[in-house]
């Protein structure tokens, strides 16, 4: 490829979006590019001028090694939506304004479906005045929501981690001669695919969770502490797996069920954290045992030294594609991933038309998910399984993992 | 050593709790042990007769090293306190009853100053009764809170975990262009070890906590939201870490602060889980930015995948040390890390006299904490960065750490 490329990265951040900065990196220097630029807080700070020339950053095969390692976005994020076109032409014109005054020819976006959204409204605006500036999305979200893709990188790894920290977790459940029910709120506010991975825990050395509650369907309050009950006569210690954005019927989060003012927060805020901890208060009203509500909270996102080795190489894949696409003269195109098969797992990138993708959310099949027993099928553990295998260990020093940070 | 042993397991669990008891079990057979019994659930589970035959369930060398990185106590655990000798004669007789029924000659029991007074009870007792069993203490806990040893086995783990996990928070809170406080909340009621580990987490790639409360301290409101507002003049990013026990001046832990009945939860429990979420509340309330309360939970005495290797090798230490003194002939005694040299980390094994640990609790020493900084001072560093060095690779099956359980 000849000319300059652009790279920059958007919404929340995941264990591998820096695999995927890597991948566009090298792939595009490998392939000729003369600079490649890194805007920094994505579009919103291209629009204030702020970008890197990354090869003054990444120096050498370890920098990229570190950055294949480096939790959350080493660009910085935004979390910005562009107008529409016809709402805001000038904005468009600044972008190609300052896209034009550093000669780039490929611009890469590295994010979920809103940042999917600037793609396509950027290779669109580029057809409407008639430039040649390739765009292409590259899919990142540990939510795994994106439409036409079989996952998210970001995905893999948030599942590892949630599946051993349950493992772990449901490990310490036991030890004590003494019943106890544990909930654990995982992130995913419409689908579920993040916390249907705490199943994965479930293996010989491990009983895996009780319940899994996912937001796709309406959590029934008194089916579920029909379940507790039921549990806690025959099991010690009880662990269940809930969505932070599980609603019930009337459309209310279940945080904000209770009607005791005591629960809803000092200043009236609605806050997707608090579920399990009103389950758990529910819990030790009706039954009086012990309980203990967690949250995983930003780990989730940031714990890279448990990443997924599939993850990570495959989130350098999709940044390769990405670039391979661009020069080869696609524009408006995701890369996707497509699985050829699970068992022996095998996965290779397409590439889709961004308006199919932009603004869309997937959620998990509702096939996949059995109501009656708060469980997943065997579909998504087979669907699940392969996403989370291996390791790419943390380069440690001083005992904790190495990390690259960008010196601005 | 001839004759059989008994060991067991008590009090909060810790990644390498079950160190130890390879420590101990190895070592006893190595030395010629006959038996090498493991009560259930501790001396509670031993005064119902409940016990094991370890060498039916540890097959070989493999089962070790799985018991290695198997966090939680692999025997169960129990919170129990044995009443006062002169309270309650027949529960001793009837523990040594117990223990002659099967032989015992030795006796082991891992676990922290509260496990350590059950040490000092049996070995008191055996004494008023002429018995010749040994009765040794191997430490354990996370909180680091036990007299006459430089450290306590799962300290340095728990350490490992909390300074690699924030320093992964810190790096996802830096991402978004807009101004944020994460206040964290680490275990460690009344004392700070814990807490102050997240001075760890800074180095050349990360730029550490900004502030760092310990429960040593009496907590003053009004000077850490001075420091809050003086940082976010200048910083995008702010990280607080919090012990769960901190307290203002009055005694109040800081969770109780609010006047607002809301904050109290629904049942009017005083919960340790909160303190974060306060003062997120607080500061969202006085300066308006985002915040986020995270709390490390049970995952900070579970996390075996992230296990130091200084700690495990060093629980099982510990246990090997412990039988040594037994056949040797010691009873009333625990087991004690003594460092010999920070730099190089040499740490050796001593004896004391358990009458001096037991129920002794041991804080972070005021000079290694600086008040009005609101920071630990570089001694605390240079003490706890050996205890965090080295990994010992979890046995990966299927993408998840693999474990060893109990079969009953």
């Amino acid at each position: 490829m000849t000319g300059n490329v652009i790279v920059g990265q958007s919404g929340g951040p995941t264990c591998v979006i820096n695999a995927s900065l890597a991948g566009v990196y090298k792939t595009a220097k490998d392939r000729g590019a003369t600079k490649v630029y890194g805007m920094l807080n994505g579009i919103k700070g291209l629009l204030e001028r702020r970008y890197v020339d990354l090869a003054e950053h990444l120096k050498g095969d370890l920098d990229i090694e570190l950055l294949k390692r480096t939790p959350s976005s080493y660009l910085g994020s935004c979390r910005y939506k562009l107008p529409e076109i016809c709402d805001n032409r000038e904005i468009y014109d600044t972008i190609f304004e300052i896209l034009g005054e550093l000669n780039i020819n490929y611009f890469f976006y590295i994010g979920g479906n809103d940042s999917m959204d600037t793609i396509k409204k950027l290779s669109d605006y580029a057809i409407l005045i008639n430039s040649d500036i390739k765009f292409i999305g590259v899919p990142k979200t540990i939510d795994n929501d994106l439409a036409m893709t079989d996952h998210t990188p970001g995905y893999g790894s948030a599942a590892k981690y949630i599946a051993a920290s349950t493992k772990e977790i449901i490990r310490d459940g036991l030890v004590y001669d003494q019943q106890s029910v544990t909930v654990i709120e995982i992130m995913g506010r419409n689908a579920g695919w993040l916390t249907a991975a705490a199943a994965l825990a479930k293996g010989d050395d491990c009983e895996g969770v009780d319940l899994i509650y996912l937001p796709e369907i309406p959590f029934d309050i008194d089916k579920f502490m029909t379940k507790i009950k039921e549990l806690h006569k025959v099991k010690k210690s009880i662990v269940v797996a809930v969505s932070e954005g599980i609603k019930v019927a009337d459309g209310r989060y279940v945080f904000e069920l209770t009607d005791h003012i005591e629960f809803v927060d000092m200043f009236g805020h609605k806050q997707l954290q608090g579920t399990a901890k009103y389950l758990t208060e529910l819990i030790s009203r009706e039954i009086g045992c012990k309980t203990r509500a967690i949250e995983f909270t930003t780990l989730q996102r940031a714990a890279s030294h448990l990443a997924s080795r599939t993850d990570i190489t495959e989130a350098f894949q999709v940044g390769g594609a990405a670039v391979k696409a661009a020069s080869e003269g696609y524009t408006g195109r995701v890369v996707v991933l497509e699985r050829v098969s699970s068992d022996p797992y095998i996965c290779g990138t397409d590439i889709k038309d961004v308006h199919k993708i932009a603004n869309v959310e997937k959620k998990v099949p509702l096939e996949w998910i059995n109501v009656e027993e708060a469980s997943v099928s065997s579909e998504f553990i087979r669907y699940a399984t392969p996403l989370i295998q291996a390791e790419l260990s943390p380069i440690m020093v001083n005992g904790l993992p190495k990390h690259i940070k960008l010196n601005l």
